[in-house]
C-alpha cells in the first residue's frame, strides 16, 4: 500500500467490527470529482457543511457518509490536499480545513495504458508485463485495502479520464472465459476501466462505473458479476446538460410539443475536458449523450447536436448551453435557451458518495449483476441484457425510491 | 343571439342529435386565445394543421375536436378573422384558409364591468341594471346558444383579461345564500367572472377558468356546483414560464440541489399585457405564479420574485427569462438561466380544447365541483376544500392519465 | 444573355444616358441574400419598405438605390420568385408584392466547379473545356449584360457559396502574368471566385467580394486592377457575430477588461451553412472569424474558438451565441453572453447594395486598386499591400464617412 | 481625525514636499467599492495585482496609484479589513495580504440625514444642529485630513449610497447666494451630496461624484466650482449595463438598425442594491440610466425599459441581462440578449482611481468647473450649462485621450 487512506480513524485494535466500515477504491482518486467527494466526507465528519446536493441524505437506512474510507490509483502522486488546490474546486477555507487528512492520502500508482488515453498521463504508474499481471496487481492492491483497513465492504469506483471505446462485437468480451483467455494473451479489446472492473469483480466487490468509459458494460463482464454474486452499476453519471435533457424533454413531450432541434454544447476547463481533446475520448463521450433524446421523445431528432469543447478559463465550473427548438399547436414555432453554469466536480461528488451507499446496501441484500435501479444517476444506464433504459429523471427517481422503499430492482425493469 | 357560430355546419333537420356535439361558450372569444383555438379547430377539420401541442390527441375516448362548437362574449364586435388578423398569433396562409368560418363568428356583446378591468374596454357592451339583470342576461345567451346549435353539452370558457382579485373574505362569497342575497343587493364583492361562473352552473353546464380571475373559486360557486351537480375546473393556464418552473423544480429538489433565489421576468405584448398594466390585475397574476415554487420545493425561497411587463415590440410572442441560484455540495453555488421564447396563444390554445373535451368526459361520468385531477393545466389548480394542490408537472400528468384510465378523480386528491 | 434583369424599366431609346445606370452583375444571384437585395431594390422602389438596414440611406452623394440593375449568374435556374419562396427571408406579402419584378429575373448558367464547392450544386451550369474558355465565357456575359441593359456601370459581386481556400503561396497567384499562363494551362490553384474578379478587372468593372473566398484577394489580381484602374473592395461581409465582436472587443479594450477567452458558436441552415458542412469550406470561414480578435484586442486571446454548425431547424434565422470570460480589477473574472438571433440575409443584403455604390462612387473618382475604406463592411478587409486591417467598426465608420465627406482611400490606410 | 489613513507611509518629517502626495476623501469610505479601490492600491503597491481593469494604467503623466492616500466617511465605523470582509468583493487571500494596512483605516462619522436615504443607516454619525454647522464639520474633517498627511492636493470623491433626487427647480440651487442662504436657513432642497460638495469646493478641493444622486449637478454649485477655480465631475460611475449599451447601440446606429425595444433588468445583492429598495433612491437611479439610449440613437425608442432589482443570493456580483427587439433590412425582426455577469465593484473601484488621477490633473492645468472630457466614465456625464452629454463609448474615450494628449477640455464639449 503507498499511501495512507482517509475516511475513519484507525479503529482501537480488537474489539468487534462494525458492519458498515465501507471502503471505496477510486481509480482516477487524485482526480476533481474524487477529491472532493473526498473532501466532503471529512467536512461532513466535521460538520463544517451540510447535505446540499446529496439526494439521500435523508435516508437512515444506508451507510452514513462519515463510515466511508477512500483508497485508490492516480496517474498523479500528488497528495490530495494538493491535488485539491490545484484543481481549485473547494473553497479555499474548506480545503485548509481538513488539510491534514487530504494530506495523509496519497494516490496508489495507477496501471495506465497511454494507447486508451492519450491526453492525459502522469508519472505515478507502475511496471507491468501483461494484462493478467496487471490484474493481478489491481486485485492485490485491493486486498491490501481491505486488509490493512479492516473493512467490512469495497465498492471499487471508476472516476478516471474517459477512454476511447472498444470494439463491442469483439470476441474476447462476449464471455467470461473468452475475457480470461484474452488476459492471458493480451489483446486489445481489453481496456484499462475494464482490468479494474474485472479486478474488483474477481475479488467479490461490487462495482461503479461514474464514467462514459466501458468498464463492467461488457457481456463477459456482466456476466461474472452475476457468477460471483455482486452489483455493478454504471455508466457516465448525469450531473448536468443531460440531467437537465431528461428533465425537458419529458415535460415537452407531456405537453405533445415537439422538438424539431436541440443544440447543446458545453464549455469545461479540467483534467475531464482536455481528456476530450482526444478525439476518441470525445466521440465515447458525446456517444451516450447523444442517445439519450429520442429515447425520451419516443421520436427522433433529426437535428440532435452536442458538442463538448475544452475551454481553460473556465476550469471546473463547466457550462452547458442548450438551444432548443420547438413546433407547437399550428406550427408555430418556439425556441427555449438554457445556460447552466454549474461546476461538475460539485454535482458529481454527491452522487458518488451515494452510489457507494447504494451498492453496499444492494450488497446486503444480496443483488447481483446490473442494477437497473439506479439509472437515476447515469447518462447511459446499463440495463439488464441490454434493454431500453429509462430517461426521464423522474421515472428514474420513484424507481430508485420504490427500490429503497423494500421493492426489488425488477421495479426498474419495466418502463412506465 | 348577435352571431352565429363555427365548429360544425348545421345539422340537417330532423334525425336524432349525435351524443358529442359539444358547445363552448367561451368569456373572451375574440382574444388571441381564443380565435386561435378556434382557428385551430377548423384547421384540423381541414386537415391543413397537425397536432402538434395537443397533449391528448391520442385518446380516443375524448370529444373529436371536430365536434367543437364556438360561441361566446367579447367587448370588441370584430369578427373573429378580423381578431386572428390584429394578434397575429396565426400564419397569414392559416388565416385565410379559414377566414370564411372565422368571418360568420361574432362575439356576442360582453357584460363587463371596468371597475374591475380598467385597461381593456370596448364597444361591444350591453346595458344593465344590476348584478341579477346581468346574470340572467348571461344565463339567456347560454340557453339561445345551446338551442339554436342543438348542443348536447355546453362548457363555459373564461379567458378574459384577468381582473383584480376580490376580497376573499367578503363574507358575500361564504356561501351560496349569500351570493344569491348579494346579486340581489348589487353587491361589490361579485366579480364579471363570478357572474360568468353563476350563470353557467345555474344552467348546469360546466365551468373552466383559464384566467387568474376568481371565476369558480369562492365557496359559494364551488358549492353551488356540487350542489347541481356540474364539474368546474381551473385556474390560470399553465403555459410558459410557470410550466417549466414545475419541471425544473422537482428535478433540482430530487438532486438536493438548494434554490436560493429564483427571478423570473416576462415580457409580453398581447392584450394580456395591456391588461397587466392595471397594478391590480397584475397582482392578481403574479401571485398565483409566486406561490408554485416554496410548494414544489418543499422550503420557502428567500429570494423568489415574479416580474410580468407589458412590453410592445413581442406582441403574442412572450418571452420568460428565468435565472436561478442554486446551492449544491459544499455550498458551492451555481446558476441556470432559461430564456423561453414562447408564443401565449399557441401553448394556451391547445390546453382549452383539450380541457373543454375533459370537462365534457367529467360531466358524461358525473363528476361534479372541483375537478383536482385536471391540476396538469394549471398554475393555480383549485383543490377541493381548499387543500395544497399538486404543482409537479410529471405527478400531474400521472393523475390526469390515472383519471383517464380509469381511475376516479379522488386519485388526484392525495399527494404522492 | 439568358434571362432578362430587373432594377429599372428599359428606358426608352434615343436621348442621352444618365450617368447613374448602375448594374450589379451578382455571382449566385439565386442565393439567400441576392434575392433579398433584389427584392428589397423593389420594394424601396414602390415604397413598401423604409430604409431600416441600410447605413447610406441619408447620403445624397450616391447613385440612388433605385438605380440598380441586376443580373447575374446561379447554378439554380429558378427565377428569383422561386427563390425567394424557397429561402423564406421575406414576409410572403413583401414576395408577393414584387412576384412580377422577380419572375422576370432568371439567373445565367454558372461557370461552376464542384472540386472547390462540394456540397452545393444545382444544374444550371455551362460546359467549358478550360479555364480561359470559361474566363472568356463570363467576359461575355458581362458585356451582354452591360450592352443589353444600357449600363454606365457594372459592379461585379461575389455571393457564391464559400469555396475552399487555394494555397497562398502557388507562384500562379503571385502575378498578372503568372495567372495568365496558369488560365491557360488550367492551373489548379486558380478558384472560380477567380475567374469571375479576373473577368470583371479584365472588362474594367468594379469588383466586390461578400464572401470569404479568395476572389481578387491575391496579388495577381490586385495587381490587375490597379492596372486596370478598377477598384475591388472585400472580403466576407461583417453581418453577425463578427459585427458584434469588433463592437464589444475595443470597449472592453478600453476598459482595460481583459479578455482570457472567447468562444463563438453559430447556428445555421441556410445554403450557405450547407456548403459549410464541407470542412474545407468551413476552415475558410473560421479563418476569418478568428483572426479579427486578438487585433483589435492588442494581444493574443489563448481560448478564442469559433465553431459553425449547420442547423437545419433555423433556416436562414442564424443564431450567435457568444460567451466572454473577462479579467478585471485584482484579477476578478467576470463573464458576459450575447445571444444574436439574426437574420443572415437581412444583415447581408443591404450592406451589398451599399456597397455597389460605393464601388460606383470609388469609380466616379478614379480609384483603384485595395479600397481599404469600405473595411467597415468586412471581416476580413482587404489592404494594401496585405497590411494590417483595422477591425474595430467605430474606426472603419470614421474612416468610411472620412472617406465619403471628401477625404481620400489614403485616410483608410493608417491606424489610429 | 478618528482614524487613520493609508496609502503611503507617513513622510519622515523636514525634507520637501512632493508635488503627488494626493489625498482621496471619501464619502462612503466603507463601502464596496471604496475598500476595493483603497485595497487595490495597496496590492498594487505590494506588487501582488496587475493592472487589470485600470484603462489608464500605461500613461506616466498622471500621479502613480501608489502615490495615493486615503481617507473618508462612513455611517459604519467598520475598519476597512472589516468591511471588505463583509462586502464579499476580494479573494480572502487578496484581503489577508492587505489586512494590516486595510485594519489601519477606520471612516469619520458621517453627516447624514436619514431623510434622504432611508434603507441604509449605521451608527457612526455626528450630531449637528443645521445644515451650516454639518457643512463645517465636513471642511474641519478636510482640512485636518489634509494637514495631517501633510496632502499636496486632495480630492473628494462621492461613493455614498444613491440619494432621492432633490426638486431641480429649487431656488435655493440656482445661485451660490441662495445656496448660502440656505445653508443658514435649513432649505430641505439641499441634500446630504450637495453638502460634501460645498464643502469640498469652498475648500478648493476638486470634487468627484461617482453616484446617481445630485453632488455638484446644481447650478449654485457648478458656479462655485468655477468661482473657486476647482474642478467638478460626474455622474453616475458607468460600468455595467449602461457601459454595454453605449457601446451596442452607437454599433446598431452605424448599421441603421432600429431599436424597437430595450428591456434592461438588473440583480444585485450588495449595499446598493439594497438602498434601491427605497422606490425614491431607485428613481434617481433608473433615471441617469434610460436618458442615455434615445441620445445615443437619434430617435425615441418607444419601449426602453430598465429595472433594478434588489436580489440578495448574488451580492456584489451583479446581474444585467438586457433584450434588445431590433428591426432591419425590409422590417425584419431581430433580437439580441446579453447578459453580464460582472462585479459591481470590480468595475467600479479602477475607474474612480483613474478619476481620482485624472481630476488632480485637470487642478495641475488649471481646469475649473464642469469637466465634461471625463464623460467616458460616467452614465450621466455632467456638461458644461447643461449641453446634451456625448454617450457613445468610443467617442468619449477618444475626447478623454485627446484631452489627456495636450487638448483642453473645449474638445469635449463638441458632439461628432
Amino acid at each position: 500500500m503507498d499511501g495512507p487512506t482517509v475516511g475513519r480513524p484507525s479503529r482501537p485494535g480488537g474489539a468487534g467490527t462494525p458492519a458498515n466500515r465501507l471502503g471505496a477504491a477510486v481509480v482516477g482518486l487524485g482526480g476533481a470529482v474524487a477529491t472532493t467527494a473526498v473532501a466532503g466526507v471529512e467536512l461532513l465528519r466535521l460538520g463544517i457543511c451540510g447535505q446540499d446536493g446529496l439526494p439521500l441524505a435523508a435516508r437512515t437506512d444506508l451507510v452514513p457518509y462519515e463510515d466511508l474510507v477512500f483508497g485508490g490509483w492516480d496517474v498523479s502522486a500528488d497528495d490530495l490536499a494538493k491535488a485539491a488546490h490545484l484543481h481549485g474546486v473547494l473553497e479555499p477555507a474548506h480545503i485548509e480545513a481538513v488539510a491534514p487528512q487530504l494530506q495523509r492520502l496519497r494516490p496508489w500508482p495507477a496501471v495506465a495504458d497511454p494507447g486508451y488515453c492519450r491526453a492525459v498521463t502522469g508519472a505515478n504508474v507502475v511496471a507491468f508485463d501483461g494484462l493478467r499481471e496487471r490484474a493481478e496487481r489491481i486485485r492485490e492492491d485491493l486486498r491490501r485495502f481491505r486488509d490493512e483497513q479492516d473493512l467490512d465492504e469495497v465498492v471499487v469506483v471508476n472516476l478516471a479520464s474517459t477512454e476511447r471505446l472498444p470494439d463491442p462485437a469483439s470476441p474476447a468480451l462476449a464471455s467470461v472465459e473468452a475475457f480470461e483467455a484474452a488476459l492471458d494473451d493480451g489483446d486489445e479489446a481489453v481496456t484499462p476501466s475494464m482490468l479494474y472492473a474485472y479486478a474488483a469483480l474477481s475479488e467479490g466487490m461490487a462495482y461503479l462505473n461514474f464514467t462514459p468509459s466501458s468498464g463492467a458494460g461488457v457481456p463477459a463482464l456482466t456476466r461474472l458479476a452475476e457468477r460471483r454474486g455482486v452489483p455493478v452499476a454504471g455508466k457516465d453519471g448525469k450531473t448536468g446538460q443531460t440531467l437537465i435533457k431528461t428533465v425537458l424533454a419529458p415535460a415537452l413531450r407531456s405537453r405533445a410539443l415537439r422538438v424539431e432541434g436541440w443544440y447543446s454544447t458545453n464549455l469545461l476547463g479540467n483534467r475531464d475536458g482536455r481528456a476530450l481533446e482526444d478525439p476518441d475520448s470525445l466521440a465515447s463521450k458525446t456517444a451516450t449523450k447523444e442517445s439519450v433524446l429520442d429515447s425520451v421523445l419516443g421520436y427522433p431528432v433529426e437535428d440532435h447536436k452536442v458538442r463538448i469543447e475544452y475551454y481553460r478559463p473556465r476550469g471546473d465550473e463547466k457550462e452547458a448551453w442548450d438551444n432548443i427548438d420547438i413546433v407547437g399547436f399550428l406550427g408555430r414555432r418556439m425556441q427555449m435557451k438554457v445556460d447552466f453554469l454549474c461546476r461538475d466536480s460539485v454535482l458529481a461528488a454527491p452522487l458518488v458518495l451515494e452510489l457507494v451507499r447504494l451498492l453496499a446496501e444492494a450488497r446486503r441484500r444480496g443483488e447481483s449483476g446490473v442494477q437497473e435501479q439506479f439509472g437515476f444517476f447515469f447518462k447511459a444506464p446499463m440495463t439488464v441484457g441490454g434493454g431500453v433504459p429509462e430517461h426521464a429523471l423522474h421515472r428514474q427517481e420513484q424507481i430508485l425510491l420504490d427500490w429503497l422503499d423494500g421493492g426489488t430492482s425488477a421495479a426498474g425493469s419495466g418502463r412506465s
